[in-house]
């Protein structure tokens, strides 16, 4: 085992016994100090991020990665206000969610508790540094964050300030740590960090997804992934579903929630594919069609399987026609990434239908898919979007980075 | 890749996708049927039975493991009611836990769903297979079940059986699996079919359990070991503290909810310790004490580090004498396995701090730890006690073997 990894996972399971008790109130104030410190190291921070930023463009990053990479002055701003969103959302921890009287007369109470101590492991945005520390600590969690090497100085400089300000408020700094060694071997010792770790995160693209899922012997909680589709039924309002489709696709294509691929009832492909493609013209959106679909559009190019499995996060399109709702379910189900489904329909049995048969995190009837996301359904932040099935689904906001236990009262009560 | 697997679990998938929007009429209907099978089919239950006592005999299986391998006439009814049992709970999919209205005017709700591919692993109980299989397909789970070779014959002739039944009333059999390939290979390469297992649990001892977990790369859910311990405070009642004591060790000292370890306060281990000691001589409890407690008991031998981190799961106790409430804490936390803790105290702060401090699935005041157990509960069965953070924690019931999944209405709303 790795001693540098395990003293690390020491102090954290030491600094998450003392913060998993610690009051809101404490904890709020901690917050408002990183912000005040974040805010003071300013220059530090731009220093060492420019460190980052030099050696990206030696090692010839693309210039996107680079922008990623980049903090100024107005992005730490927008990371503050982002640790200001999450000082006013209500702390979990300590609620009892329900309690109850058991046949032998024991007072049963479930009660939220933080996870303890969670690992993140992410790529070279170093907002997240900010927001997956303040977020997880909200929730009464120690954090030993696991950044891209590109961003190392950056999320170094990022750590330590937040450190001094839970120093001023006299918690222990390693409620949240950084890995200072970024070496694979390292990385993939973390995601077998097991007795230390109550849960790895991993957040960023779906290979550094499947290499942890993959690699860690801790509990892993698998996110993002969104090969997200809108079907377009016979009796969908195509007024409506066109905007749908143009705002799942070219809104922001770049996310998750985006849409990737329109599922379309043959009955209504002729009328509505022209329109889509007059519509998605505009975006200069690639459509990519299967032999049907292409019946009915101008210039596209022959879906092949891989497309329809692709996340594309661009602006391409896949376009599928179906006879049947039967034959769009199947669709979905055989490329869905469980992330975010969409139906536009008029037909309530239809609707309904979709909603029982589709298995992802968020199914929609008659919205863009762009709406899965913890701040639009009212969780305030979120640490990424969940697309497997245990523990959380869907957007993870502070009550996903809980557990519970049961406190029980009794009097004496013995077993017979 | 082992075929044989991936086709189980391809046919688990599709099984799973019909049964998990099954009404919940159709499920007890098949668990009534699997009822009706199993009591027609005991000749031939039994006759396998033996086939795997005598293998047991011949390679001289312990006594105790024999015990637990035997089935007979009437432990195969005890198996049927277990699962008249399940057939009374109320079938929580479909239930929407929570509904609200989003800023957009999206109505979002949180729905209940099957996890879908359920996998169990155990060890040669051969009431675990009907057990696991009812309860997970009750809440719309298809199983996959990998069962002790011990228990194979009759693990084989319980699960055709159930089958049976549910080709009767027209469910896929594939709803319940087993492997028939007992080899070690293909059950390591079971803890490792990502994409076709939504989770993972082992049912069995420790041992077991750490091999699934280090070896796992599907989410596994860790159960069982519980090296309980109870905490009598110098504000104990000291005649409620040795009942609480007495029934947690000798009541049923095999199981994981018995208590292994009594911390005694100094300050009431001079009357409280030798009233110990004498009602454990009933049950000819061996006593493996600290220094400081052997001062008080006549027979004991000395507690070794070994003895506290031991859940001896037999007629042995270990004792130690702390200073305070704060070292009894420390104790506790040092050896925990987060199972059931208690403490025995007439004072409420103290019993505050404890609950507070405290880090396990289930932590009493003034009640025996004997009671975490999903029937207690009034879960009205279980599939195991969770001793990890993620997903379910304690005693995990029907509800514990679902997911969730947010079925969101809209009316056109597309994200600006």
């Amino acid at each position: 085992m790795n001693n540098y990894l395990i003293t690390l996972g020491k102090k954290a399971k030491q600094a998450a016994r003392f913060l998993g008790t610690a009051s809101t109130t404490v904890k709020n104030q901690a917050l408002k100090e990183i912000i005040q410190q974040l805010k003071m190291d300013k220059p530090t921070l731009l220093a060492a991020n420019q460190q980052d930023i030099l050696n990206a463009k030696e090692t010839n990053l693309p210039e996107a990665m680079i922008d990623r990479l980049l903090l100024t002055s107005e992005r730490i701003d927008t990371m503050c206000s982002d640790i200001e969103t999450i000082i006013g959302l209500s702390d979990p921890i300590g609620t009892v969610d329900k309690m109850w009287k058991n046949e032998d007369d024991l007072m049963i109470g479930k009660q939220r508790v933080p996870l303890g101590v969670i690992g993140i492991i992410y790529e070279a945005r170093p907002n997240v540094t900010t927001d997956a520390a303040s977020l997880c600590f909200k929730a009464g969690n120690a954090i030993i964050l696991r950044g891209g090497k590109e961003a190392f100085h950056s999320n170094q400089a990022l750590v330590t300030s937040m450190q001094t300000a839970l120093e001023m408020v006299e918690l222990p700094k390693e409620c949240i740590q950084l890995i200072e060694d970024t070496s694979r071997e390292t990385a993939k010792e973390f995601m077998q960090l097991n007795g230390y770790l109550d849960v790895l995160i991993p957040r960023g693209g779906a290979k550094l997804i499947q290499t942890v899922v993959q690699t860690a012997t801790v509990p892993v909680i698998e996110t993002g992934t969104g090969n997200c589709h809108v079907y377009v039924d016979k009796d969908a309002d195509l007024k409506m579903a066109l905007e749908i489709v143009i705002n799942g696709k070219c809104q922001r294509p770049s996310v998750c929630n985006s849409t990737e691929t329109v599922v379309v009832h043959e009955d209504i492909a002729d009328v509505f594919l022209p329109q889509l493609e007059k519509a998605l013209e505009v975006f200069k959106v690639e459509i990519r069609a299967d032999e049907t679909a292409r019946k009915f559009i101008k210039v596209s190019t022959l879906a092949t399987e891989e497309d329809f499995a692709t996340e594309f996060n661009d602006f391409i399109l896949a376009v599928k026609v179906v006879q049947s709702l039967e034959e769009a379910i199947d669709h979905i189900d055989t490329y869905t990434t469980h992330h975010s489904e969409v139906i536009v329909t008029e037909n309530y049995t239809t609707s309904q239908t979709f909603l029982k048969q589709i298995d992802a995190a968020a199914v929609y009837v008659n919205a863009s898919s762009r709406f899965t996301d913890g701040s639009v359904f009212g969780f305030g932040g979120e640490i990424g979007i969940s697309t497997q099935k245990l523990h959380a689904r869907g957007p993870m906001g502070l009550n996903e980075l809980t557990s519970t236990k049961y406190i029980i009262y009794g009097n004496g009560q013995i077993r017979n």
